[in-house]
């Protein structure tokens, strides 16, 4: 839940006047991400959204951002574009915040996503990965291996306030860090990946999915690693149980543009371990970090140590349904 | 800042579905309003709002507030107005929360009101009293009164958590309640006021006045002090000074609709009075009650306590500019 600063109806006149885009009809801020200020802006041509983006964002990081989504848009792919203003610019100043101007992508999340809507998932970012290829800026992967190391670190020493975590279960994740460090793969395909394609950020309008939003986390990896945020994202019900049924439409969906190789194939399971690891030190993190009595929703951390420990009992991939 | 209540897709395509309004283009909660859940809802058709009403709005009142918004539209007011349903309804049932589709205004509030913006608040807030005149329904102030005596006894049970706000604050406010339960006026023309007049709820498009929102403490009382509760609102600076151009052109307007008896002239001080009292004691009450790290916006009592002393020292309510 967002709208951190307040952008005043004198700021947003002048600020649209740089931009061809016709008069403003309404402008509210919406309660969506929580890393940004989020505004949907309507003008006498089209719908927008405003962002302005707030501390947790490295402002050094938002030329990447928003060159790919650019460069994603010129490509074809269905996702929220930065728009130009009369200079031809699509990094702007607002409220002294970086802030842009992008599009409104029609469509709505999915909260009970369907084995069909995996399959479309997985054919939207394999899609994405083709047109992401010739992207020629380079954002490394800040949360994965050395970054879940030092987060570990952070959470194990704040670990007494979380009470519900104890020494059985940081002793556990530790292991679990140390065996990811000694037997994750570095040497499958990599490009850039989403990171983060939550079904929060996948727009579906009638039944089609509409486009993919929020590459606030996108960076260069392995891009089966975004195979494996996916499938812990989108196919577990929600007892956390896992659904081979949601992962094997996904998977047949991602290569049916992409096929995998034999070696993305066999890593499927330590990158989905992984994957799991990386959510659950987030959330852990947000969790020890977040004042109680805030009225942010803190996503429970218990959801992602249930989903680690299916990864960690699988035997072959062939239990994702490929 | 509000949306407590998460509406998935189903549930929302569940509930439009009974509505001849189109298909859905888009669905996002938006930050407005910190009594409720507020969503803006594009359809095919056109854009609207969604709101479920929390447990800080009385359910009972839901069909005088929604009864007058379409009452007041009936007549002509630019106002959100509540949508039927296929079988005529306008206050459904969502999530397990009293709810309403409400059409979408357009505009936005202003942050910088200047006095020709206030002249167009008068002219809507008269045309506003005019029109609800013949709505059937009441409903009570319930903070009017006695309902400031009882928030202001609350307040003075929790003062020790509001630090800024001494023993001296806590006698001043309680002097200043027993001389307007001694000197309040109950003689002048009553009617239905809006009674949050703010100007978050004053829509304006291209300098125009384009309608008037959020009815959730509409009530019935004196005329005169809903326009009280705007000179408060509307005619001081960020400072907290006094602005009687303001004043003025507020007053001008409103008469040139609905011209004011000599008794609602000369009660205008008291009223106001009255009105600061009424905000200063919400205001603390909040302040109070709020969690520190809660992600509220919590308005400082001091901006009320200083336009009470204003209104304290006006000797002829000529000062108002009329």
């Amino acid at each position: 839940m967002a709208v951190y600063t307040h952008v005043s109806d004198d700021e947003i006149s002048n600020f649209i006047a740089e931009y061809n885009i016709g008069k403003i009809v309404s402008f509210k801020g919406i309660a969506e991400g929580i890393e940004n200020s989020n505004y949907i802006l309507q003008t006498t041509q089209d719908s927008f959204i405003l962002t302005l983006y707030e501390k947790r964002v490295n402002a050094d990081d938002l030329p990447f951002f928003l060159g790919l989504m650019d460069h994603l848009a010129e490509k074809g792919i269905n996702c929220a574009t930065p728009i130009r203003d009369k200079k031809g610019e699509i990094l702007k100043t607002l409220c002294a915040r970086p802030a842009a101007l992008i599009s409104f992508l029609k469509g709505m999340s999915l909260s009970h996503p369907e084995p069909s809507d995996c399959f479309q998932l997985g054919s939207a970012l394999a899609f994405m990965h083709i047109a992401a290829s010739d992207f020629n800026i380079h954002r490394p992967n800040n949360l994965s291996l050395q970054g879940w190391k030092d987060l570990y670190k952070t959470c194990q020493k704040n670990h007494k306030k979380a009470s519900s975590f104890g020494e059985g279960f940081f002793k556990d994740l530790g292991q679990e860090i140390e065996y990811l460090i000694q037997n994750f793969p570095n040497d499958l395909p990599k490009g850039i990946i989403h990171a983060d394609l939550f079904p929060d950020n996948v727009f579906f309008l009638e039944g089609k999915l509409s486009g993919l939003i929020d590459y606030y986390f996108a960076c260069h990896d392995m891009l089966a690693y975004d195979i494996a945020v996916c499938i812990n994202a989108w196919c577990f019900d929600e007892d956390f149980n896992f659904k081979p049924e949601k992962s094997k439409e996904l998977l047949r969906g991602y290569q049916s543009v992409r096929p995998l190789s034999a070696a993305e194939m066999a890593g499927l399971p330590i990158l989905c371990r992984g994957a799991a690891v990386r959510f659950l030190l987030t959330r852990l993190y947000d969790y020890q970090n977040t004042a109680s009595g805030a009225l942010v929703t803190v996503k429970d951390p218990a959801e992602y140590q249930a989903k680690l420990a299916y990864h960690q009992g699988v035997v072959n991939f062939s239990e994702y349904g490929i």
